[in-house]
């Protein structure tokens, strides 16, 4: 495969006339795909039912024209004003139960019947339109699913829809109270209409309530992009793509991915660092222009991983891009920094080398005008190139330069499941148990040693192709998943909380983890506030740690001598959340034992191997020597393997 | 009398095949007591006007069958779904004016009219069928009453039940204005139908309209508490009892337990130094796992004296129990990590050494399901013992050896005041002034100095059993406790901000302290930020510092000379809120003055007395000396006095 | 001129019987005016349309009568309860869209049309009758604008008085589209009812949205006060004053300063310090009982140049008083200290020293009721005097004895300009980027170098007394302003942020700034959290750093080598946020450079010279030397130049 780069375009926001020259300039470099369309339905049908397709045609002519791949995405993220006037119960409720009002963006409810039918019909004539179009090669549904919290609304609709969606699962009143264990505080209903969503209670809902809340709130967003899909699919052969975000769980991503034939996700390394990761102040000084060195590694693997669901290939094969690159400072973070030089091309590199097919940097020239005017492009907004566009440049010619990059199947898995964190949210039990955060903790530690990583669907079925497996805090080892272990000759560590929990959010009994025929059992958990931990022979849980039981050997203990990993050669269970240093020393350790060349990288540096190269990326703001090289600060090299 | 221990027990959550041996297990276990029947409200009545009492009859003969005695408990805390069909309008609403909705516990607002009246048909009926039942032992009312910051309801009901209210209590708006200051800001009304709640307004609303929102709430639980008793008492003579919670002030406790036989109340010991009491990290980590040494005792000390009001009896006879007591890890605070080994039988005997007829578990068995599902009981949930239980069984072995234990009356006493409390709510005038918190800190300094202490209702009128008696922060002295301080022999220290008010929040002419003789004005009141204090000749003023006028002697002075202590030989005003070494100080001088023996005993080391005995608890996580005897980590020892 | 002292007075707060003496007392005190009846509605109206205008009557006569000059204030911040019967929808809304309730005052929206003809009524109502009053000298309208944040309604009335006001503006929805940038996410209008205020969006609203809502509501405020002004004015010659708040930037205090013939503010410096001031735990403690040393005399310059728009004359001749000078503890910041003794004085002689014809102490006697009973006066609740009544009385010797002040024009002129605080609100970039404290921290820097600034309207055609100018952070030079800083001969620092953008919040090309001929361009912006900083060859930038570019001198560097400062001799760029260190430097340098003796002052003295004198106040709590004199602490002195 030969990845290539792209760039996001909004022709309505320019004059016609500078379309040729912006088109000249992106294919002067080195650009081959333009995205538009996804924000421009006022335009598309400025009054309801009345088209004007004009300026697009024109659009789509004039970039196609030099020779661009055009992606072209629905406008279902910004429904016209007038939208409202025809459904004036679309918008979404946040959990006061207000609307959440027009005046910006993702103003609909994922519920709502009638958006849905604007949104199928908007999706049906814009493929009729463009299917067959030659210069659309690719398609977009909607812009960020959930972005603005918007996956979850309370609005009438939604508490309909809800109902509805209990009963499919159900069947019967008295099949919810048994699930949902309803006896407890005299909850039980009998009658769908009586259910609200969990919101307003007056203390926390029952947890089974807030989680099929949640499960169906991931539903209607798979629901809303496979209306689109289906309708765009009827009409083309070019492959239908979402621009996911990053840290973002309120849905499923691999449940929409299987209607997706390509997944993308949106990178905005430092405005991620310093919004919403938890990390030390100095950690966030030392990478404050660079972004955590790790979090656009998890994604770039997460999203491959969804992007292999519609084929049914393995995770190495899945097909994915970056849709939105970080080009310099964003707007939207509470401060932005400027990258550090260098960064716009290392970010580049860094997703080719776990296998994007594009990286398209968001946007071609920052928008003078409204919400995102503080937002960088490659140009700027007075149409002067900004620092990004030489990068972006050198990363095209070093592209031609480079020759083939084949994805290759990572010899690590890391097990991540979406209902696992949801059923964590709902149930915390430690105010920092974040089930996404404990996956990456994983990562991060896989990557300090060095390992290249594939993230692995909650029913994967096959663990063969892989030495090293974990599964921390799933709520419950499905049959395909927990046979798999059974089988795995490799080492596999699951816990902490794995397999501790019915799917409807219960204790079950024998108590768990339930898995293969390891004897262990949690006997008791604990949850541990910043100021406490529980320390270890080495090292020291912090934040959660289970009491274990049972006959299978203990492989490492607490200091006070309790078991702290049980397990025997092939599967063991990890009793609590080991911090940074600790997770980083057990998995050097398991990958030793699994015959892996485990590395103790420092922060600053990360490499990732392809089936031709090994590269290594440089995070830090000053130069690294790696294995007798020198790594320039925000730079990247590459080896052959 | 001999102290018994008690468990709390849903035989709705289990198979009925299960009792007999949970019962049979209890007994065993050496428990006395068995408290059901509180959230089973939809299993009583499953739809409207159908009651079905078999399983409750069957699950009683079980019990007692096995000598167990039954504590019935009214589940009007959990009205059932179908409840709201009938009184649309019984929810409390929040301070945002939005209906606190179905599904979890305590949604109803206590000025509901509706509501209340089934309540009271609940309780005549439960009463009628159980109230001569030989198993019966005694009645709980409800659960819990304000859990959830349930006291306050904005509702319409709460509103009209305000107004009439109001009506009864000033009989004319001119009354109310007047008694307001209602001139103060064109903030009169000419008709009882122009008042609100105090929520919403502008800026805060005026402090005695705060302030009568706050009686009134209270008196809507002492009412809707009396209800229950009146329809149960027409049909038992077995004491009744409610269970109230640690560090709630949201209504007056003495009031509600005028109508009780018995108080009790649910000690967390864990949660409650996690999440509801101020103190350092440093103090957090070190009692992480025990809880703060001071809290249970001044809640035990507390509910005694509650537990004398119907009885019209001193303090120190007050019956009372712990209803629930926290076996483990519980699941509602941010972090919940397990008791020290030890602590559940430490918790049982600090309890009994303050006078507890009954210490009862909170609960049997772990619940696997709903939202308490990790809150430990004396059970794991697939019926293993968990931790506590041989704590409890130890518990009971050693009462059985111990022989009688009769309270003893305290030499010291301390005056508590809830309407005071709700005063400086309503106008704290420093952020950080709570009437809650202030004589905690005084209790602390008592029990350092190894003190037994009774708590005092603020319109006690006999002092004559005390050598010590402290009133800090009370809004007024009323005059009956004017009359037993003129009057008293000992040593009184009244304030910080002591009778500097009237009884609807003004300042009085002249300006207070008015109390027996003492010449003492306070001129000018100071708040003090967390970065600052008023030192004294020796320790500080933290928070609050009083300019004292007058012709008293001075006994302490601040650094600066101004009076911080002023009085005779029998009662001294305290000018301000002292730090807890210079309380600690303050305490042991005034107990040496009193012909106290005063100790100054480490943090984690506390005694009690008892007729017979001096109980010695270690709530350090390291063996302590006490004159010579080693008192073991998280243990207690007794000696005969 | 001779300064007077005033004070703050409520008839209808005590017995008639008393009115008398308190006014003798007012002038043995040396005091000369008095303000009344600003809260008094439901005194005068206490039914709708029947006056009680007795008493008013009575307390003028008894008050003029021993000589002092009343000031009489409209009651409209406190319309009384029925008023709500006649206008029920007159309350203003908050974010969340609930009505902000009747029960404290402020209960308006400033948009209602029937609430401002009531508003009209009683100011002409007033006016009919007190006009002529020879003891009536001046007038005040309403109390307080916007406190309590009630500048901004989003009330059904101010929704449509906005899009009122916005077709005035824009004319067409196309026009308003355009200038909104509104193609952006297809946020088009095509009818003016389809425009919400910018509440409850689903992510931030557009800019221009924000910042036009910010606009109107402004001029909500100016219309408001107009319509009383105008009602007065009729029927009177004495001035009109409105007493304006500290830090209070929500409405635009030069427009509505159009209206009024004499400016005032409400000084309050120990509450600022303590709640709206960010500083440092340790400076907030040294200064903990004096206040801000800058924050004072900072508003008295911005006060000063509002009370000269009427008059259209210079800012030093502006006519201003402090309304309400706190005299002891205040009831409303978080924590309440006691001012240090002298302080009452010092800022009374510093308010002065900046020009105030009058400083009126707030209020004459504690009100031992309501919601500020904790609010000191110079007169205790029991009539005895507070402490600060002795240092007005000093005040009000020493202002016989030192004859005639007069206002010097500053060499140093600082433009301030709300609207651009309304820009960066609307879109700061940085989470603390704030206007407001941009300009005050210049003003820091000035002080601190002991200069006497005057503070400049943003359309300030002439800057020819000047020797030094700054501009920090105006969304963009208008043109008279940029036509005086053409030609001007001293040296002007604009920057950072400034002209960088349109009037409606878009970026220009060619990008900014534009001013003058200087050969400077923004090319690039960095917003920095606190953790991080740009460091210059001396000192840093904090917050914010922008990257220049252009042929102009680099007058100061990064330490990377970018520009800081570049410009001309007479105009130049600033690039960024300096830290106080830094921009202490900067200033001292420029005034070197601009023929100013520059000090360097420690951060409790600060000087202000008048035309006679030099005063030098010292805010510390310890005596400081000046040039050899001892200036005690809280103290002032004062030498004649």
């Amino acid at each position: 495969m030969t990845p290539t780069l792209g760039v996001c375009y909004y022709p309505e926001h320019w004059p016609e006339a500078q379309w040729a020259e912006d088109a000249a300039r992106m294919v002067e470099t080195g650009i081959t795909w333009v995205r538009i369309g996804e924000f421009a339905w006022s335009l598309m049908e400025p009054t309801p039912d009345v088209m004007d397709w004009g300026w697009l045609d024109r659009a789509i002519s004039v970039l196609g024209g030099v020779g661009l791949k055009v992606v072209l995405g629905t406008p279902t993220a910004t429904p016209p004003r007038w939208m409202l006037d025809r459904h004036p119960d679309m918008l979404a409720h946040d959990a006061a139960g207000n609307p959440r009002k027009f005046g910006s963006r993702r103003h609909y409810c994922f519920s709502h019947a009638g958006y849905r039918s604007e949104c199928r019909r908007i999706a049906r004539l814009m493929a009729e339109r463009y299917g067959r179009n030659p210069h659309v090669h690719a398609w977009q549904t909607d812009n960020e699913f959930a972005c603005h919290d918007t996956t979850i609304s309370y609005s009438p609709a939604a508490a309909e829809a809800f109902r509805d969606w209990l009963a499919q699962r159900y069947q019967s009143t008295d099949a919810l109270n048994r699930a949902w264990g309803n006896v407890f505080w005299s909850m039980s209903y009998d009658d769908w209409a009586q259910i609200d969503p969990p919101n307003l209670t007056v203390t926390e809902a029952n947890h089974p309530h807030q989680l099929d809340f949640k499960r169906f709130s991931s539903d209607q967003v798979v629901a809303f992009n496979r209306l689109q899909c289906d309708e765009i699919r009827a009409h083309t052969d070019a492959p239908i793509i979402h621009n996911f975000m990053g840290r973002e769980t309120s849905f499923d991503h691999f449940a929409v991915s299987r209607d997706l034939d390509i997944t993308s996700w949106d990178s905005y390394p430092i405005g991620f660092l310093s919004d919403r990761i938890e990390e030390t102040p100095d950690f966030k000084a030392r990478f404050l222009k660079q972004g955590h060195p790790d979090n656009q590694a998890f994604h770039h693997d997460i999203y491959r991983a969804c992007g292999a669901m519609r084929a049914g290939d393995v995770p190495a094969n899945g097909r994915w891009w970056v849709m939105e690159q970080q080009p310099g400072p964003v707007n939207w973070a509470p401060w932005n920094p400027a990258p550090l030089p260098g960064m716009c091309r290392l970010w580049a590199w860094e997703a080719i080398a776990h296998g994007a097919e594009c990286v398209s940097y968001f946007r071609w020239r920052q928008a003078p005008f409204a919400q995102e005017q503080m937002h960088a492009g490659l140009m700027r907004p007075d149409n002067q190139p900004a620092p990004a566009l030489a990068e972006a440049a050198q990363v095209a010619r070093e592209i031609a330069g480079i020759g083939d990059i084949t994805a290759a199947p990572a010899p690590v898995g890391l097990v991540l499941d979406y209902d696992s964190i949801w059923a964590w949210e709902a149930q915390p039990q430690g105010a920092d148990f974040h089930g996404f955060d404990l996956a990456f903790d994983a990562y991060r530690a896989l990557r300090r040693a060095g390992q290249s990583v594939d993230i692995l669907h909650p029913d994967t079925a096959d663990l063969s192709g892989y030495k090293l497996v974990l599964a921390p805090g799933l709520l419950k080892i499905r049959p395909a998943l927990g046979a798999a272990l059974e089988a795995f000759s490799g080492i596999a560590l699951i816990g902490p909380r794995t397999d501790t929990k019915t799917t409807e959010l219960s204790i079950p009994t024998p108590m768990g983890p339930n898995v293969a025929d390891m004897d262990v059992t949690v006997s008791l958990t604990e949850s541990l506030p910043p100021i406490a931990s529980e320390p270890l022979e080495q090292g020291r849980f912090i934040r959660w740690f289970e009491h274990l039981e049972g006959t299978a050997p203990v492989l490492l203990k607490t200091a006070a001598g309790q078991p702290a990993i049980m397990g025997g050669a092939h599967l063991r269970y990890l009793a609590g959340w080991p911090d940074h240093e600790t997770f980083a020393r057990i998995i050097r350790d398991l990958c030793a034992q699994a015959g892996l060349v485990a590395e103790d990288l420092p922060d600053g540096l990360r490499i990732r191997d392809t089936a031709e190269h090994r590269f290594v990326f440089n995070y830090a703001a000053h130069p690294v020597d790696w294995n007798g090289t020198t790594v320039p600060a925000a730079g990247v090299i590459w080896q052959p393997l």
